[in-house]
């Protein structure tokens, strides 16, 4: 994204709108490298990624000046932080972890991988040959409550954009979640809305079905009920028993997972109600 | 198939089976061509599929002999039926039956199509051009079980192996689903468990999925709850609105009803409980 | 596509298009619907589609309008026909023919087919099923050159806007092809580049692959070498032999060719060079 | 495998060999976990896999009784070593080196990764993360001979099982591979046989496929025509460009790269001529 400027907006749907747009990116003299946009007829919401090619100068007279061309209470985003903080919360399950570290590391994302938390110190060791803090805050011994707020206070204070639960397997409270709203990113090992809840492999095994498969998801109160960012199946047939299922799963979860990331750290995803825009 | 028998087994597991069958095959001096097998250790079920080549001239001897080396109570089945009768019964919907009639035309399937019973006549005109008998049999204006007794008597005449519910959008009562165990596969259009019930397309617009699917599955008491056969998935966005949802999913319903008939005509589906063994 | 304007445009790149084209569009009192661009740069080519709400009345006011705000000989077509007339061109294989003829017979396509013509007259009885006049010229006993002055003859009489060839299995020589230029579409049973010419899944067995595809592609004077619309792949494995692999090909080669025509019907497909940009 | 026997058979096919293999095993007093066979009739060659329930205490005498039941010259093989000794060389590229790093640190393969060799340094302070020796072997300044007498040096001092060419960009003599034979393997970034050789994703750009893929396969002297193990594919779109098309290549090559090494690890890849048997 060198030398080209990223603009986000999510507004009233209105006539004219993509004209609108595009005319204030003209009058800065700037050129459209790639546009997307959508139309959600049903709630009258217009959606729209435009990349230009040129540095804009000004960009507050910029802003101002596409709000002015835009219907009331336009939500106008311009270059979004290129380099996105990340803290990831982890259980005991590394593949998810490995590949989000291994990016990292390879800085193949926009993206800054700034501390691992686990509720087990199985993973510390793993996270420390990549030179990033991991902090174990064991969630045993202590009211739920607590732990959260352990854990809002270590994640806080590296002021994330993304909280990556990377098999998380603790399920969080609504004042937790509302602390960190739009910013915590769940991988369930399901193509949800199949398979809610505990042991979805489990599930899949006792129901006998002939693929399964992973969703990463935006974290609301309602249990793996969050705008869903990306899905992906897989064929299986009778043989596989619930340690294949479960192995062959996290091929799918650490894809899956990483795939939303990718999203993210490109500002490719818009929320809208429950659901997702996503401009791939 | 020709100059071939095939042979299926189903019985509870023990030591030596596929010692015991191989032999009773070589010495009735056949080959065996493939052989699939599958042990389901969480119920202590064996299953054996096999194809030998020569054709076995005293069939009930082979059965005997087969039984005799198995434990009690053994599933022997040999060369079953290489044309099964089909009874299709349709809705307005006609992807899948001019799939399932285009097949039967041309012979690609070890199969023929007896019948077509559709509750409305939509489909009446395009049934007979392939000069296959259509009946009409409306639920309209009398009780659910007269219609119901009026299908089964319908489907009854032409003794089928298995009836095709290829878009067939009524529910069906535990009498009816009673009088044809085993033999009713219905195409529900989308990934069980997801979406049971009514209106799928509208469903997975409404939670946001990233992939619709469709299922093919035994129908058994349980609405949508039977023995799965065959699965697919197919990515979609957020740019799907439920027409397109629609449109989409046709292609893969279409696709998977005619693969699981296919598997129904070669004898490579077997039941276990509410799930199926399947030896593609 | 009821009360909407279609318009498609193709021209050099340069600064401010979106902003020119969506400025006349609004100019016009239309509402953007749905638009997607797309700028090669290689090429220094601008494509755009866009869908607009309303129905323009002097459409030839609209074209010279976007022409004076667009660069010298940009291509700009509004609301193409909506009908498309087919003709499809087959040899003995049925698969993709039924699945086109479905489609024709039910109205599922913005397209009407007009005429079959097969170098057999192994699918005349079909075809006749659906009212739609086929013809059979045989390429034998005569030369290549009257072969397809007979087709083009054919061909030509239905003013076709595609035509099809579904699994025809002649070579046309670069005159034929020459006379219907953008306008012949086909079939090649393999993921085109590799297995070009005769036999590609017997290539594909001898080369032990684990992946076979479907390709369907505008026919150009190199064999297998025109701009390609819709690839698609199955896994396979050793286990199959020829006939089974032409088998779960033809799967493949009748969904590939519907798509692409469905893409063709609805104007999402446009060229540049020896390739395709498609707005799915 | 705890607990478990695993046979490998692969001779001229016959009559009874099924029977000849499962008696023995039953005299032995094992039971069939899971069985495996494959008749390539072609070839008249007969493969199997069995898994047997119980260790057997004299390997040598179940080997010699079961090469007294089967074609002269059989090939049979007992518990292969579950713990395969590998060697991965590299060039500049990380993507497939990490995923099996990891899958080595975790030990979720039955394998030991023994050395990485590099002929650039750059992954050397990655592996060395992992407690992995690296050994840089440049080809700069000297023959190919020298380099690949070098290189076999460093490869032959592991006695690996399997050497892994994870993006190793140079290619090796029929002399060097001839040294290896049956232990190379390589990943090759597009979907064989389609863009042999050098770039194949700007191959693939050139000519505007809509489908990208790996292949990884044994090496022989024909480059990148050895037997395949695993291929997959990934739909893209005209919008890819190379650096684009580079990119999502990556994800299949490591998925393809790991999921071959893990078929080799549980000894489910058998040679025949040009091909595989892979029984998954």
């Amino acid at each position: 994204m060198h030398n080209q400027t990223l603009i986000l907006i999510q507004c009233k749907d209105s006539t004219g709108l993509v004209s609108s747009v595009s005319n204030v990116i003209a009058r800065h003299q700037m050129n459209i490298v790639s546009m997307r946009e959508f139309v959600d007829e049903a709630n009258q919401k217009f959606f729209i990624r435009v990349v230009c090619s040129g540095v804009v100068e000004h960009v507050d007279g910029l802003q101002k000046e596409l709000e002015q061309n835009l219907p009331p209470q336009a939500d106008v985003v311009i270059n979004p932080a290129n380099d996105k903080k990340i803290v990831v919360l982890v259980t005991k399950e590394h593949h998810c972890l490995a590949d989000i570290l291994t990016r990292h590391f390879f800085k193949t994302w926009n993206a800054t991988v700034e501390a691992v938390i686990g509720n087990y110190e199985s993973l510390q060791e793993f996270t420390e040959k990549f030179d990033i803090p991991f902090h174990h805050v064991t969630h045993e011994h202590k009211t739920k409550e607590t732990f959260e707020a352990e854990l809002a206070d270590k994640i806080a204070a590296y002021n994330p954009d993304y909280i990556i639960l990377a098999k998380f397997m603790r399920i969080l409270s609504p004042t937790f979640v509302a602390q960190f709203e739009n910013k915590l990113i769940n991988i369930h090992h399901s193509f949800l809305p199949a398979f809610i809840g505990a042991n979805p492999y489990r599930q899949a095994y006792t129901r006998g079905v002939k693929i399964i498969g992973a969703t990463a998801h935006f974290v609301t109160n309602d249990l793996d009920e969050g705008p869903i960012i990306v899905q992906r199946t897989k064929s299986i047939n009778h043989s596989y028993d619930v340690p294949r299922l479960i192995s062959a799963g996290k091929e799918i979860e650490k894809a899956v997972l990483s795939h939303a990331i990718q999203l993210l750290t490109e500002d490719r995803v818009m929320l809208q109600g429950n659901k997702t825009v996503v401009f791939e």
